[in-house]
């Protein structure tokens, strides 16, 4: 396996566009990729593009990459396109990694995009509810109906998964509420934890959301599932984001300036574990540290899956960026702010900069990227040199269906 | 780069299996695909799976592959789904191949499966467009609307596509008037060729249809677009079909008997050629050849992408396994049938076999193994040492969107 650099990274605002289309998002990121990278789009040798929501959305199924490739000239080299729920960009940079470092191919581009506003809100979140089995969501709410035609609420057909929310708010909510049950973390301690990820929004160009709030006002933000208010939640968003990789060769050959090596690149997926064994963030990580060879105290920035407030919670506890059952504590401390010993979701992460689901993973990446290379503006981590992505999508059983963990360094 | 053996394969039967889930086609694929390679479930160590339909037809988006796996006690390893409309397994399959001939695995699987069977025939027809720019569908619908309404044949929402067809077969009908204009091939000519697909079918067990037919009957079945006749087109199916790769060193500790050598594996998409520029078929398969370091006249048995007869023709020339405009003529002459020069479609190819979309790819590959091994039963090709897959997926501008060949050797 040779090294593999990231010599360009390119992302859009995120942000609610009916009036764009995937062609149009990707071809923006892409395009600020290129430039970075030096590259013509028709240099590429391959591309892996990760997209979780269009065939549910806008109805495109089967060749979204080539799709919105085309219009950038870019064909004839293999096309890959990969779902993985909120992980697919990160799975297909996983796997464009994977190719360039195998020797394959010396120059890869690694897309995300997601188109997951709609006017029918139901549209959105029925598409997020296919990030489960829809088996047993459907069981689930065959189950329901007699309860509800008792009730005076209704039979008949099954209904679409809520109107309000995805489902997965529920999830996070009972694992946030186990944390407070187990270790005494709070509400105050989430609302702490979202208002500097608000902050680091408000710092960020890129976010969907800039506006700042106090943990009082994120409290008193209309309520999703106890503890997590609107303001823990990452938002509905369109989006994409890019990545360009390459051999150390093609990186020198390019005259790449400040390129960035990926040090770790884990997958894994979800599995039906015993309480007593390691949470799959734990275990991913596990690999992406080992093949990195460094440890949890070497990260000096990172972006994690914040979908709510506390999947960040889990994600530092579960990497080992805190001691276990402190990551509330550990957060509204400010340790995990800009300034503090662990900046952790400087772009704003999930929660204001957006979360436009098959973009999320390479947006992550193109965060770390920019602060390594010392390209974060106001929201620059000093001595950022080591630095860590963690991206989960959908669920099965009681784990993400999907999770990947990058550590990328300079 | 190690080489890599293929040690297991599986597949279901084709057909319209209302009944069955994708978890428990896929369930009986794999099931034989481990026996087969005396493996359990547990020991793979990465599982690629390809599906073009299931979003649109059963709404389960994003995880299929997590969601299929599960109920076997696979979890934890990188799952990772793949799509590429009608060379998603294949595409899935390449995957594995590049992922255990870079090392990174030991023990990979391919798992293609697809329900695209459905009660409401608009259902699957819809899905069947989404392989192709739905922008550029609607854009289309659209522009028909004001006729129609003109017309008084009722104007409106735009409709989806067709009642009755996937819009691909005009695709290839158009192909096939090409070739008839151009090189005088006929209609005869490609019933004779549908002919000896369906008595291949008549041999294979798994085959959706087993039926044998005249090229009059052929000729004689309902019209789906000049001059292609419904006994000429596959038809809309189910299935599932699985490999299992493995190093030489994991196959030789598997005790693997008969392991068959992945010698090509070529992916590549559709581009805006001129004229006089190769063909995506030709392109793909040149790569594919080069790397198992053979030509078309070393190939002994081959199954191709005949999601119509037209299919078949064009991909024997442009593979170079006939030559250029002489592919109606070689296979009218009996050539491709069992017993002659070089059998192709074995299996009774897309036409008889079934062509459900996403294990269609893996099953070509089933099919090869099989023939590789000597157990094709009475429908076994003589000395076949080294058979070809060709698989196609999906449209973009006029070549396939994507495209993949493997090359196997025993």
């Amino acid at each position: 396996m040779q090294e593999v650099k990231i010599i360009g990274v390119g992302m859009t605002h995120f942000g609610k566009f009916l009036e764009r289309s995937m062609k149009d998002l990707s071809r923006e990121a892409c395009a600020t990729a290129f430039t970075e990278a030096g590259i013509e789009p028709q240099q590429l040798q391959a591309a892996y593009v990760g997209n979780a929501m269009a065939g549910l959305v806008t109805g495109q199924e089967c060749i979204r990459g080539q799709v919105v490739l085309r219009p950038l000239g870019i064909g004839g080299i293999p096309v890959i396109n990969v779902e993985n729920a909120c992980a697919s960009s990160s799975t297909a940079f996983h796997l464009a990694w994977l190719a360039v470092a195998s020797g394959a191919y010396d120059l890869a581009l690694a897309l995300g995009v997601e188109k997951l506003y709609h006017e029918d809100k139901k549209v959105s979140f029925t598409a997020l509810a296919a990030a489960m089995d829809v088996e047993i969501i459907q069981q689930f709410l065959a189950l329901q109906q007699p309860k509800k035609a008792e009730a005076g609420e209704g039979g008949g057909k099954p209904k679409s998964e809520g109107g309000g929310r995805s489902i997965f708010m529920d999830f996070y909510a009972i694992g946030a509420r186990m944390h407070m049950q187990r270790y005494g973390s709070t509400q105050e301690q989430f609302a702490a934890i979202a208002a500097k990820n608000h902050y680091h929004g408000s710092l960020n160009p890129h976010a969907q959301y800039r506006e700042t709030y106090t943990p009082e006002q994120i409290l008193a933000s209309p309520l999703v599932s106890y503890p997590l208010t609107r303001l823990m939640c990452s938002p509905i968003g369109d989006g994409a984001a890019a990545a360009v990789l390459a051999s150390p060769e093609m990186a020198r050959k390019l005259g790449a300036r400040q390129p960035v090596t990926v040090a770790g690149s884990a997958l894994g997926s979800g599995r039906d574990r015993k309480m007593n064994e390691p949470d799959i963030v734990a275990r991913v990580g596990k690999v992406a540290y080992e093949m990195a060879g460094i440890g949890p105290e070497d990260v000096k920035v990172a972006e994690v899956h914040d979908a709510t407030v506390y999947g960040e919670v889990q994600a530092s506890e579960e990497l080992g960026l805190c001691p276990a059952g402190e990551g509330a504590l550990f957060g509204a401390a400010g340790h995990t702010r800009l300034g503090g010993k662990l900046p952790i979701n400087t772009s704003g992460g999930l929660e204001s900069k957006g979360h436009p689901v098959g973009a999320t993973g390479v947006a992550q990446i193109t965060e770390i990227v920019w602060q390594l290379q010392g390209r974060a503006g106001n929201r620059q981590v000093a001595g950022a040199t080591v630095g860590l992505t963690e991206n989960g999508g959908g669920a099965i059983g009681v784990e993400a269906a999907a999770m990947s963990v990058h550590i990328l360094k300079i």
